[in-house]
C-alpha cells in the first residue's frame, strides 16, 4: 500500500516539473492539502487562466495576453532599437536593469544541432523581416544581440549577422552590436574564469 | 514591466510552495506553459480530485478517500497492533518495509509548546477512544510509539503513554513499546552523531 491514488497521482504531477524530486513533490502535495478549498480554486484558476490567455507576442514572441506585448505597443520604447534575445526570462532579466529603452526580438532558443535545434525552429525568419520592414522604411536601426557567449550562442549571432549583411537592402542602414563581455562588477579577479579575464583583458578600456 | 499578469500570478502561485524559490517558481510555471492543453486540463483535474476527494480516514486519520482507508480495512491487517506515528508521511515510509502488518493512528503532529502544538490539536484523544474500546472487549493490543527522538517527540510518546497507564483498565492488556534505536544499516561510526552512537551502545545486544 502506497499513498490513496488521488494523492499519489498529485505527487507524480508534481515530480514532473524539472527539478522537483519525489520527497519535494511529496512536500508540495501536502501544502496543496492543507490549503483551504478557496485557495485551491484560486490556484487552479491562476493555472487555466496562465495556460488559456498567455501567448506570444506576434511582432517580438514575448508572452503576452494581448496580440501584442506592453513592449511593443509602449510609446516610450524606441522600435528602431532592437534587442535581440534567447528567451523571455533574458528579456526580463533585461528589464530588470531599467537601463533598455529599445524593443526586444525572443528567438525561443539558440541554433544548436547537437540537441536538434536549427535556424528554421527559432523566430529568426520573423526577426529578418522586422529589420527588413525598418531598412525599406529607410531607417536607422540598432540589432543588440544579447545572447550568451556559448558556442552555440556565437554561432547563433553569426548566423543573424550574416543574413542581415546579405539583405543588400539599399535604403537604411542596420548597425549591429552585442553585449560587452568581461569580468562582472563586484567580482574577485581569481575567482573569473580564465575565458572571462582575457575577454576583460582584450576589450580593456582607458582608465 | 515584469511578466504579463497571468504569468506573475503563476509563478507567484508556485513560489507559495515550501521549499521552492523564485527560481524554481519561473522554472515550473514556463514548464507548465510548454505542458499541452490537454496535459495542464489533467493537472488541474488531479489538483481538483485531490483536494476534493481526498479526507482523514475516521479511524486512523491517514489519508484516504474513503471513509475508512485501505489498511483500516484490511482483513490481513491485524487490528490489535496500533503503530502511532506523527504523519502520514512516516505511515508510508514503514509501509514502505513491507514488515509492518499492523494497522496505524496518526497524531497529526507532536506536541511542541514553542510551536503552539498542545496534546489537544493532535488526534490523541481519538487514540485512548480506539484504545479503550479494546481493552474492554478483553483484548491484548500492542502500541507501538514510533516517533522521532526529539524532545518534543519524547515528550509526547511519554504523554502517550501515562495517559494510558491512568485508564486503569481492568480487562484486556496494552504493551506499549518505541522503535529501537541505534547505529542506521550501512552507516559509518566516525559519521554517526554522538547521540545516535550512545544509544546504540546502551542499547547493545548479544553478538
Amino acid at each position: 500500500m502506497r499513498y490513496t491514488k488521488e494523492l499519489s497521482d498529485l505527487i507524480e504531477e508534481f515530480a514532473k516539473f524539472p527539478t522537483i524530486g519525489p520527497k519535494s513533490a511529496q512536500r508540495m502535495a501536502f501544502t496543496l492539502l492543507r490549503k483551504s478549498p478557496e485557495q485551491v480554486k484560486k490556484f487552479i484558476r491562476i493555472i487555466d487562466d496562465a495556460k488559456t490567455k498567455i501567448r506570444y507576442c506576434q511582432k517580438c514572441f514575448n508572452l503576452t495576453s494581448q496580440e501584442i506585448c506592453e513592449i511593443c505597443t509602449s510609446s516610450s520604447r524606441d522600435q528602431k532599437q532592437i534587442c535581440v534575445v534567447e528567451s523571455v526570462k533574458d528579456l526580463i532579466a533585461l528589464e530588470r536593469t531599467h537601463e533598455y529603452k529599445g524593443v526586444y526580438h525572443v528567438l525561443g532558443g539558440i541554433i544548436s544541432p547537437l540537441d536538434g535545434i536549427c535556424a528554421e525552429d527559432l523566430n529568426i525568419d520573423e526577426l529578418i523581416s522586422r529589420v527588413q520592414t525598418h531598412l525599406q522604411a529607410n531607417e536607422e536601426l540598432e540589432l543588440i544581440l544579447a545572447i550568451g557567449l556559448s558556442t552555440e550562442g556565437e554561432a547563433t549571432m553569426l548566423y543573424i549577422k550574416r543574413l542581415i549583411e546579405y539583405l543588400k537592402i539599399e535604403t537604411g542602414k542596420c548597425n549591429i552590436t552585442r553585449l560587452a563581455h568581461g569580468l562582472p562588477v563586484g567580482a574577485d579577479l581569481d575567482y573569473a574564469d580564465e575565458t572571462t579575464l582575457a575577454k576583460a583583458l582584450s576589450a580593456r578600456v582607458l582608465a
